[in-house]
């Protein structure tokens, strides 16, 4: 039985219940949410895997991608950053592999995450075509749904399906002359093979087999943005707001079979264009959730695309936006290392948390009040124990130890906290 | 003759046409913002500095705050600091140093920094004053003034003095019974002061004597926000915008004289008031120029708050605040050292450019249009030399480069942009 026709029906699966009781809301409010589609509890039926709510009222999640790719794909290092994203508090991750063994790969990650794990199976579909010797134009239907259904049976919690990418949306995009075309790797393979083949998106024309395989192990589709923004000139623009405006209607369809789904969003937004992509997106997808690709606010900044990205999270989070995929600084230059996902994963975790904060999410807040206090009565210990990144922010003071060790090196005796505290000893409190 | 002045009579000045070009504004736009206090030209008149613009219709600056302290005072230190902010794009640094030869240190700074050099002088006057013995809280009108001119002798572009501390003003402060109380280091000397003597804040009691000594040397006087929140819990609160209100009467003070004033903002605030924080400075204040620090949008990320004051920054910016006072990584823990400084200041020109972008700066765009035509047209050459810090994303990419050099390790062969190249051309362009 189907979480969301569960939940239709009033009955509290476990999932319901943890995700409740995970994020402090009601049991009803959840489930009328669960109920209409506005969340979706990420959660294949045959994975043992936490389950993780997103959407409607609850806390803005972060998703950490992985995986290999043609130049670099060792299990080991794709472990090691499935340790790391999960440490610095990732709420997901998607393997994204492309080079490698991929399904070893698949199975060692959805093994190893206690987080919801989704991947993009057309990358497996587009691979073994390649590999079997065919160009990947020549990749079937059949083998695309059947990437799918292998991943699902895997354990895979949700699955990004470029199903958005028709005929006619490709049309609009090479009518468009955008600056930078099409950046997502599954939209740029639809394009192709649509090109060549001169046929339909399979994910499309056979979606109602796509929603009856996804079914079997309530997973979620993310409705995949082939048509993201890959610079800001792009953003908005006809292209991608038709790919949106077929999307609303698959989000409909999968919600009378039960189905959940979230839609994916930006790439590349200028920062006054970024609250209203969410709106429209709510609007035209009646509230489905929204998990968006930072957006990363200039095209400039390689090595601090992390930043841009994070700017451009907040803003959308605080927007409305409900999951955020985070970015390296590694973006637009190589593979991500480990270090590069534990930096992405805190960044997009403080974006999260200022937007959880700006819309009011219950008790964000409480975190900062209490470390504000710490801070105010110059207590170290507290202070580093409620750090987003305790190593970091101890190696860091460390580095430049002040002479009182109630202070730091910044303001030394000039520090106005320990002036204030003594102005109002003297003043009688 | 005071530029201000000049301005009012249609006088363009060789600092007015200087800036004009620079930013690619009309002269006559320039000149009746300048007149009107709209802008600020940063420019002591004996300073050999590049004088910089600040405030309506033009870039959003960024400055760097470096110094010593109590705990670290090389001199050889701060200049690598001034050197490495300058490298990175800062509009402008501030010597804050508390520690060392505060006299020497000063003039170093002013001599080898080609843009203009704020400082706070009333850290001179309080740590003259702890020298000779005496306590702080001895420190008279006359040594704060004192160290205004000292200060203004050496060449000191602006000046941060906090004026707006009023005993009316502390005594809100004391009422709202704050969770972080008062963090601006003057702003803690000043409540003390005024706690001790029971008298006014001298900066307010003589601030017609300040504003003839800045006259002399046509400098800008930074009105400092002693009271600014060094929490979220304290943002927009009664004690701060009494604060902002007295300021904006020393604004007007000011213009009545032709002295350039611009007026201190921020410290910690929630994303969702970050705008309105704007606004209130730009009724209350005519449309002064607005500096912030940061904002900082969460209280619990140290090691990350130059992130979560650029996500802060970002948005100030776009809502109108037109100077940017960076914080770098090591903010609440230590004493930035020349790494953090670079990090700090190519933080806050990202912020500072999508911010500019987002509200329709001249010409601002133009960057990220040419950048992502390098990207779609795969030319490493051009991207790496638009890249807003080039060694960096040089040096992230060598990390791990892609066997196919026209490519990147992150999707190797599957890149988006070289497959959608291929399908372009197979299309016929």
């Amino acid at each position: 039985m189907l979480m969301m026709k569960e939940a239709r029906k009033g009955h509290a699966t476990e999932e319901l219940e943890a995700v409740a009781r995970e994020e402090g809301v009601p049991i009803e409010e959840l489930m009328a949410n669960v109920a209409a589609g506005r969340v979706a509890i990420l959660k294949n039926n045959r994975s043992s895997h936490r389950p993780v709510g997103v959407g409607k009222g609850l806390r803005t999640k972060v998703n950490a991608n992985l995986g290999t790719s043609t130049d670099a794909s060792d299990i080991d290092e794709e472990l090691a950053k499935v340790d790391a994203a999960v440490e610095a508090g990732a709420d997901a991750v998607m393997d994204l592999s492309t080079g490698g063994d991929l399904d070893a790969i698949r199975k060692a990650v959805v093994d190893r995450s206690p987080v919801p794990v989704g991947t993009v199976p057309i990358y497996q579909a587009a691979v073994r075509t390649r590999r079997s010797g065919r160009g990947m134009v020549n990749m079937t239907g059949d083998e695309i749904l059947g990437a799918v259904a292998d991943h699902l049976r895997d354990g895979v919690d949700f699955i990004t399906v470029h199903c958005g990418v028709t005929r006619e949306v490709a049309e609009h995009c090479r009518r468009s002359r955008r600056l930078a075309d099409v950046v997502s790797r599954g939209g740029s393979f639809l394009m192709e093979w649509m090109s060549y083949n001169d046929k339909e998106n399979p994910l499309y024309e056979r979606y109602d087999e796509l929603l009856d395989i996804t079914a079997e192990y309530d997973a979620t589709i993310s409705l995949g943005d082939g048509l993201r923004p890959g610079a800001l000139a792009d953003a908005n623009d006809a292209a991608q707001i038709a790919e949106l405006t077929v999307i609303s209607e698959l989000v409909q369809r999968a919600r009378e079979k039960g189905v959940q789904t979230i839609v994916e969003g930006p790439g590349h937004v200028p920062l006054n264009l970024v609250a209203s992509s969410v709106e429209l997106e709510k609007s035209l997808c009646d509230e489905a959730p929204f998990y968006v690709l930072g957006p990363l606010v200039t095209d400039i900044a390689p090595g601090y695309d992390h930043i841009g990205a994070a700017i451009g999270g907040a803003v959308i989070a605080m927007a409305g936006a409900d999951f955020l995929c985070y970015v390296t600084p590694a973006e637009h230059l190589r593979l991500p290392d480990v270090d590069d996902v534990r930096e992405g994963v805190y960044t997009f975790r403080l974006a999260a948390h200022a937007a959880d904060i700006a819309k009011g999410v219950r008790g964000a807040r409480d975190w900062d009040d209490k470390f504000s206090a710490a801070r105010k009565a110059l207590d170290w210990d507290t202070m580093m124990d409620l750090c987003l990144d305790k190593d970091k922010a101890k190696a860091s003071r460390e580095r430049a130890l002040p002479s009182d060790e109630r202070l730091c090196s910044m303001c030394g005796e000039f520090c106005a906290v320990k002036k204030m505290t003594d102005v109002r000893e003297k003043e009688g409190g």
